[in-house]
């Protein structure tokens, strides 16, 4: 039976996807001790197409970047839920690290951000505000617009 | 009362300004046990400008890009200030992530990271010397020149 | 006496060199807990030549992104043995950071990234499978091709 975290994200009409595989030789996530540490997600959709290709001051708006940032904490989740079988076992997401792939004149990295952080406070409250490094990278896998990276505290 | 490690930094002017508010939807740290997660700071000085705009190899003097990122080691002081109560209380600078917006060509940005190593050996000593990796990044928020985050192991 | 992962890597011909001096004010690692952290190691070889310098998307090959990742996780695996006296202390590779010096259009940075990654798993086994972000960066430290920072779990 889902926990009280995942009934809230059906509640917004998501339903966690499958993991997307890691692109290349690594895992999705390791757990060390009470800290588990999930991989860069691309922004995926549940169907393994890339909400949003390109860059950020490019071909990418502001609003798809932000939409590509949320697909980027769903993965992020459903990486969450295979390592935990509950979301509710998140103690605290400690931090996320945000990549926006974009041009070197782009300054609202932080804006495409938010749409990350925000579905990370909707599903988990209190214990999802985290602690966050955006930057603007050069480019990134698959010229996917975001990509997104988490530590989290577990039980 | 300070405590020695804020002495310090009363004896070399520097005052510790309260944190900037984070320019989107996280917070400035994260407690998770005996570690604690900073947030990437900009370069902003205790007045909330930016100390250096713009990207070292272009409008950005190496010698300004230093000053950048001790102002960013001063703001993840000021985070940890809030966080602890007491600076006295970080056991050791686990790690710092050094952020420079750069051009392509511009090779120097260890040098530049060092106005932020510097800052944090001075108030800790040995304590302060820590990990670190450093890169040039495509662009930051509001094209500051520099950004800081940090990882510290306190009590 | 060279544990089982030194003589593993030995039997692949690799000799862990001293590792190379950090370029600036900071440390190689540092320890809190059973958390191991290294700093980002550029591609240096056992002489302290660049293994490749440049860009990704530019001058440099895949391949030779690839060898140069190979360089930058062998110069992990230096520290962690300065740190740990022997490699057989490492309980898991927990993370590893890869930072690609890329043209903005370069598309292939997790197939340089496997060359560390896949080292890893050759040197630690099931223990070396990894969590990891891989992005293109606009520059890094000497115009070395590539960067790699690592987490450890360590008894």
């Amino acid at each position: 039976m889902p926990g009280t975290v995942e009934k809230k994200l059906a509640d917004l009409g998501i339903a966690l996807p499958a993991p997307a595989a890691p692109v290349a030789n690594y895992v999705g996530f390791v757990r060390s001790g009470n800290l588990l540490v999930v991989s860069g997600q691309l922004c995926f959709d549940p169907e393994g197409k890339l909400v949003a290709q390109g860059k950020l001051g490019g071909a990418v708006s502001i609003e798809d970047g932000q939409k590509a940032a949320r697909a980027c904490a769903i993965n992020v989740l459903a990486q969450l839920r295979v390592a935990l079988g509950d979301l509710d076992k998140v103690q605290r997401v400690v931090r996320l690290g945000g990549f926006i792939n974009a041009t070197p004149d782009f300054l609202e990295t932080p804006k495409v951000m938010n749409g990350a952080s925000d579905l990370m406070v909707t599903a988990f409250g209190d214990r999802g505000r985290h602690a966050r490094t955006t930057i603007g990278v050069a480019v990134l896998p698959m010229d996917a617009a975001v990509e997104v990276e988490g530590m989290f505290e577990v039980s």
